[in-house]
């Protein structure tokens, strides 16, 4: 039985197209997984890179595809709303088929340890594969963000995981992350006022006693495409999708904002979507496993 | 590459365990399919069996559970809300992978011969094997339900497409469809008015301008289950659920009746759930092929 994992590779440049094809054809030529999925994102200048299959092959790749970030990718002259820390900037890995979660750490370790060693670059590891509870939270390790980062790595407690203690130059540090899911929901909003959408993306997010497990920003992309909240959902079983969609409704009309509508970003697993229309429909007793034909096909 | 196709085979008979049991046993011994699964609904006092699989061995399999039928339910003495026309019911056969709808036709067709022929039981064909524009409607064939098949099998317009032209004394009529699709979505309502409740019913199916490709019955269930409309989609990618659900809550709101929740009968395609949620979330361009997870794992 093949031990499947998921791997979602994030980087800091999502407007010049050689580079993306560049990541993009390094991500389509590695051996024993599939890369199923790769967006650009003009707005917020990054792209992500969903690669899926066995391990041993995905890791070479994720190594591959960030030194190319690291010599392609100038950190100190990208601009984009979205915080950022480095040029490789936020891998996650998840577990699929055949792998448990302990398995996926290891993984994120040994993917770390290589970076470090041979890239030069310092790795934190975040989600279930952090050392520390601090470091769990992604948002905590890009506080400051590239910016701010070769400040904070002198402090003793943002010593790196892995490589040197010193930021690259350019290509700044990277996070690998270990989760058990990883939904981006965008939830455009019909508002120019970026300090109203700022509250609202506030007032949702768990560390302001908002949705546990919920994580949301508010960017404000080129004026063409207006404003919109950003939310990332780890743990969808325990935060679905609709809970986070109505509060966001919600605390938006409170301000006299409206939802236009939303975006799923990349690839999600089938029982996301399930789970949100049981919901809406009021089947409560529906149950996934069973009444779902596709379980049943061989 | 198997054909695969979806049998839905539906008996009159849901509250006598026994036959039940009967009826399910014979369709966990076939062979070359899965019985992915079953319900005994003792309101309705019928029960469905969900076969997966090559059509040869499901086509044994039917015809066994027909003849067990006809030995075990006698249709004088049967009651339930539902309307039926025999002990074998209806039979709906779907596509599911690598089959077309005509070779599903030609599938229901052979089905329908043997079944006339062995059982002696008179067979309509509906759906996308109807003979004639009057046939493919099956509410149009179940009129006049069993108790008035007798006189109807006597018109010239209802000779029956296979088997003898008069109705089996305790077993009635069979028909035998394809489809698009089957879903069977109940939604449970508080009231105990069963004349508005049958007038919402009337609001939404098609016969009456309401949703096209609906049907819809209310039928009032025991007096613990309360009253639900009962509704049925063969084409859910052009009547996806969620109309069907909002164009009831509307209707039934309309006579100060409201929804208390649905029931989402039998197997789904995953897509049903994933176009409702895309709808919920406002999701407009989630792209179903793409996005989800489960298309790229082999």
């Amino acid at each position: 039985m093949t031990e499947t994992i998921q791997v979602i590779a994030n980087f800091s440049e999502g407007r010049n197209k050689e580079i993306y094809n560049g990541l993009k054809q390094i991500a389509q030529n590695g051996q024993g997984y599939k890369l199923i999925g790769s967006l650009a994102e003009p707005d917020y200048n990054r792209s992500g890179f969903y690669l899926l299959g066995e391990k041993s092959g995905i890791l070479d790749t994720v190594v591959e595809m960030l030194e190319y970030a690291i010599s392609h990718i100038d950190m100190t002259k990208q601009e984009g709303p979205h915080p950022w820390i480095g040029a490789g900037d936020v891998i996650a890995v998840i577990p699929v088929k055949n792998i448990t979660m302990e398995e996926c750490v290891e993984y994120a370790e040994q993917l770390g340890q290589v970076i470090g060693e041979t890239l030069k670059l310092p790795v934190y590891l975040y989600g279930e594969a952090a050392k520390n509870e601090e470091r769990k939270d992604l948002s905590k390790i890009i506080k400051g963000e590239f910016e701010g980062f070769p400040q904070k790595i002198k402090q003793p407690e943002w010593q790196p995981d892995y490589g040197p203690n010193t930021v690259h130059p350019t290509a700044g540090v990277t996070a690998i992350g270990v989760l058990r899911d990883l939904i981006s929901l965008n939830i455009n909003i019909n508002t120019t006022d970026i300090t109203a959408a700022k509250a609202t993306a506030s007032a949702i997010r768990e560390k302001n006693s908002g949705l546990k497990g919920l994580k949301a920003i508010a960017l404000d992309l080129d004026s063409k495409a207006g404003i919109q909240i950003s939310t990332t959902i780890e743990n969808y079983k325990e935060l679905p999708l609709h809970v986070v969609f109505e509060r966001v409704k919600e605390e938006a009309a409170s301000r006299d904002i409206e939802v236009i509508n939303s975006e799923i970003f990349g690839i999600v697993p089938a029982d996301v979507m399930i789970q949100t229309a049981s919901h809406y429909l009021q089947a409560d007793h529906f149950n996934s496993d069973k009444q779902i034909l596709e379980n049943y096909l061989i």
